[in-house]
């Protein structure tokens, strides 16, 4: 594969010095209209991630292609996304690899998805269940648009009917009400695997957690992470960045009984 | 595959209820002395991993197949290692997926090198240097023991020679003095590819910056994690623990120059 | 004293069930006019604090006397003022107590100013220093309107020059380059009195602690303070608040030499 | 008062660079045997705060007079203390200040009861309650070993007594089941006046929470407060500490009704 960029595939267009990006597909005379001007797809063709290009009024975007995490943050949004930070750790306790067979409840927006999909890879199989049709088919779209939706199979199912899959080797659960789904997810994860879930929170965390201790799950461990952005700067030096996010869900990860 | 454990296969060994673990790879005739009692590996063979097996005083052990996360913590080892709260932010800040070819620099005990095994998969391809021999024998006997040889390629290198490959996918630098490998990072990535480093104090953290700046990577980003188990308990309730990891490192992210 | 509201005292008004407040100073004829309607002084004077009073349009507004920590956020600000969180270990570094003396280097908008003659009290005296006219002056008016006019003292002085006191209790600095003031600090202290410092930069943190060791000082500890608040929500239960402080500044606290 | 240390009074030596403290109340004829060596109190007689001592095996100790902070610590302990940093956040949450009444329910070790009684000063009242007498005996010791008889009164009763007071400014609760004692607390508050309390679990702080807007108070607000460390070395530079106090309680503060 080329590594310059060519019709077909995705671009991130960043503004130089600034926070703000635009994700573009590259189309035969599409153009990005920026709050910074116009970039013209075709200048992108033949340039190599990393390049700059300089819309008409003169600003300078960096073209880049996009991470995963950035991916996640440019899904078509229903509802909110796994954060980042969470993301890192969840695929830490799913112990995601290429080719195996991974289960989500609680497809959402399909920004944690479409990371699923990244790590299980062509060979593997993401199976993603949400109560909201207008939810599942709007993933599906974010699924579509990243290129994945040869390993993505989705389909409508409520909080506790059982999983039309079994022998799974990992299972995710965002849901509000975890507790519902967790007996069905036993019945379909391979002895031993791994589950994780989200809650935002005590309540839902204790009556989640007895709930996987009463299905025979094992290992439970119960995190919260907090992130810290730190700034480098030429004159004011290093400090930790005055804003930061104190909380997104409580993250548990579990082994499924034999 | 079975699903069911065998000979050569490796058994994360959890005594119920307590921190202690084992790692052993079952073999004929082999046998796990802990200080809590004998286990006949011949006891494992042809039980679905989250079995329970008891020892010859009676203590309960529960056998279940490693994650990476618990791989990591059983290496061999001769430095510290990556902590699993970072190591999942660096395998999104990398942009891991199955296939790609990766650069680490700064082996230690291989910790993050099977991380990067896994994550690039038996396609993949993880180039690591470190500038002790020792250290790569070790981390090289690590990488064996988890069955990744076939996909992980090391070499004695000290930081700032140019690195033996080209137009990698992603690049990590775990050194004291991680500036001096920047440069060689940088020649050997693809263009806009992800490069991830770690660093303990404020002062490296500013040299890594402002040399990431000098050879033309963008998008840097710094942030430290903190991570905080919480309890959950029958009757005393929801509390989070009061023992936590207050500092590990800074980790550091940014893109390669076209 | 009377514990019911009078004229001459000050009130806080908080719009219940809001975050918004008011401080006023209960005058013959006075009304506040709010966002939110209008509250005539008059109708407080005689109920006790904890009453609640209704505007001309029906908002309900709770009437308190002001803590100092509720003082501080209303100063009439020219600077950045020392956070909440920061102040209360602030208060138990310099070991403040009733009837000492203790010395302030940048006033600023002099919220400080007030927890320290808040906790000297009227036997206690507060000698405050501050480079520029203009910032002594505002903060002077802050201090005269939380009624300590008689315990603080303020003067124009430039970090480094004497301080024209001497064998005070406690001293503290905020300054953008507090290591200028250590000396003066120093000869100002008693033996083994205590000093705090904030700064916000790593090198600048740096660089006065090695000052403060050159200067004799020792015990010396730095720490930073990370407050999140927590919600109970009587339906939703109890949460982390997502919102967070994540840096204000680095806190000093040292002894001075003999 | 002299500056210069005299018989009768506390000091802390501490080893010079060493965590080790001791706490002595100077006696003729006294002498601390510590483990490196012995330090004749007479010694110590007539030389200023901030001067070092020497043992007789050659040890080097830093004599200083106690702060607070340090007092709290070094009390006779029977149970868990109020840890300094939430100490600091709530003296301004009690808005304390000298000549003050002050009520405590939950003496424990009398750490906080020591901290109030700085506060409020000699012409200050505290009222401090426990349901267990040994542990007010205690407590009492520890009151009296900081010059604070005069100013303190302890009693034995249970949460959910009346109190024998009226009209205090301030209650402080640190109580297994702080509830019990909220009623009486606003009972004995003036009218408007903060109280505050500590709770370890998330299920209590509801209960807690949930029985403060029973009995009318306002303006709840509930934190919970991080320390991190920082080192500053000469050659290693600035970095955070590893080790860190993950929780300690949930800290509430709120203002009694009229």
């Amino acid at each position: 594969m080329s590594r310059l960029f060519n019709y077909g595939d995705d671009v991130l267009l960043c503004e130089v010095g600034k926070e703000r990006t635009y994700l573009v597909a590259l189309e035969a005379g599409g153009r990005l209209h920026s709050s910074r001007g116009i970039v013209e797809h075709e200048d992108l063709v033949g340039s190599p991630p990393g390049s700059e290009v300089v819309t008409n009024i003169g600003a300078r975007f960096l073209a880049l292609r996009p991470r995963i995490g950035e991916r996640m943050f440019k899904v078509r949004r229903r509802t909110q996304i796994v954060y980042p930070k969470d993301a890192g750790w969840l695929v830490i306790a799913l112990d995601l690899r290429p080719g195996i067979r991974v289960l989500e409840m609680g497809t959402g927006s399909g920004a944690f998805t479409l990371l699923l999909g990244q790590f299980v890879g062509p060979e593997g199989r993401v199976y993603t269940f949400d109560r909201r049709e207008e939810f599942l088919e709007n993933a599906m779209y974010n699924v579509a648009r990243a290129g994945m939706a040869d390993r993505v199979e989705g389909r409508v199912l409520s909080a506790g009917e059982p999983f039309p899959v079994s022998d799974v080797d990992a299972a995710f659960l965002d849901l509000p009400e975890p507790w519902e789904a967790i007996e069905a997810a036993r019945a379909a994860l391979a002895p031993g695997a791994p589950l994780a879930l989200i809650v935002p929170t005590a309540e839902q965390l204790k009556r989640a957690v007895e709930t996987l201790e009463a299905e025979g799950f094992s290992r439970t461990e119960i995190v919260e992470l907090f992130e810290r952005r730190v700034l480098v700067r030429q004159r004011e030096g290093v400090r930790p960045s005055e804003r930061m996010v104190g909380f997104t869900a409580y993250l548990v990860g579990a082994r499924a009984p034999a």
